[in-house]
């Protein structure tokens, strides 16, 4: 266990719009005392390590939706904060192409290690901030920011912009009308992968269970490769956003 | 929020049993700073306050199953740590037909101050102790355990015992086949109620997400009302759950 490195960023916590937005893929660092796990700097800045330009979009949207954001502070690679500890995704051997040595033989002290030092102070922050803004009645809707890489073992993949949702599919469905109504993003429901495939549980663990309004939001990393494009997209994308929020809790009563 | 008082028991944590057993209606405790919340000695005593029997039981099945053991250290009127903070039931103003003069007039800061000290700390030492048996690969089952009053709103009850599931049905099937196979007790699936009513939080929060085997056993204190009769149900329960988890994971290859 390292007490020296934080696990998690969060910025604005105080801020009172209803969203909040979560970034678990936000970092290609590899601080002490995991270190690099043997990997090239090529491959500790590929989208193996981290979702490029996720954070950027995040902390647009963060503005503009005067939204929390909680984030990571080192890479997927040490461990896949949106995977439970007995997932095999959450301390990968291998990713896509690449093998990771650093996390071949990892010994079951060194998985605990990993998930006490990491794991539990990520989850423990964004829940403490979710428990606090529900006790307070401050309507709540999660919105994790990913992105995704254009070429996937080789095949380019033609989807832009993915919506995918945990259990309740409504603000998810919504987001994806608005998308379609307002902007030219290829936008496609549960695509190009979906929470059937365990890549929601984040939203599994902080929103179902709450009864929260939730989705994860996919962009195709090369639409958010600068600082400019990550700021047009979270121009783009937060009144969408906005929007669904805005129908779906006109349906309901309230998002929380 | 009071630093002096412990949120949350735990007994046999390094117990090496696949099942981990949680009593969040353990107690009825009226602790500093919150107090008795201005109710009468028996109202405290009453099943509103707590799940009488339910601890004993859990003890007995602890022992029986080598189970860890997580337990509530106060009233489920000063928190109910099987509600979400915003729930109308965590701090109830009114229990069946009883007011609790304490939780009348709630501020913000009031309910805040209870989550922070109360229901954080509890669901935080659970996840703890289950995210460290999975990051070691130990196969992994949450059952609650509660109890119901004979009695409800003046209308008997005839079932016995209940077995209630949030998503996954799968264990509590087990549970429910294996009970109406070998015991006497009138045995009911999601009675006297279910995961629809919302009474399901602590699987829906500790469980599911994680994809555990997880059920809620419901037994009518009449049949638990001391120590021998706690005893003697744990005697006839414990075969039973390790009966049922016997078979599903039978079914999947292993329980987590």
């Amino acid at each position: 266990m390292n007490s020296a490195h934080a696990a998690v960023d969060i910025e604005g916590a105080e801020r009172s719009g209803q969203i909040v937005l979560v970034c678990e893929h936000a970092s290609n660092a590899f601080p002490a005392p995991w270190g690099e796990l043997g990997l090239t700097p090529d491959q500790r800045d590929a989208h193996i390590a981290w979702d490029p330009g996720a954070l950027g979009l995040a902390r647009g949207l963060a503005a503009k939706l005067e939204a929390p954001l909680v984030a990571a502070c080192q890479s997927r690679l040490i461990y896949d904060l949106n995977r439970p500890p007995h997932h095999t995704g959450a301390m990968p051997v291998q990713s896509e192409i690449h093998e990771i040595p650093g996390n071949a033989g990892l010994t079951p002290d060194d998985r605990s290690a990993r998930t006490e030092a990491l794991y539990l102070p990520f989850h423990a922050a964004l829940g403490g901030l979710v428990a606090e803004r529900l006790a307070r009645g401050q309507a709540t809707a999660l919105v994790t920011v990913h992105s995704f890489t254009p070429i996937w073992f080789g095949q380019p993949r033609a989807v832009e912009f993915g919506v995918i949702h945990d259990a309740d599919p409504s603000f998810a469905q919504a987001v994806l009308e608005e998308a379609r109504r307002v902007t030219e993003l290829d936008t496609r429901l549960n695509e190009p992968y979906s929470g059937a495939d365990g890549v929601c549980h984040t939203l599994a663990l902080q929103a179902t269970p709450m009864g929260l309004p939730n989705v994860m939001l996919e962009l195709r990393n090369d639409l958010i490769a600068d600082p400019a494009a990550q700021e047009a997209m979270a121009a783009t994308l937060a009144p969408v956003l906005q929007a669904a929020l805005s129908r779906i809790t006109a349906n309901n009563g309230e998002a929380a």
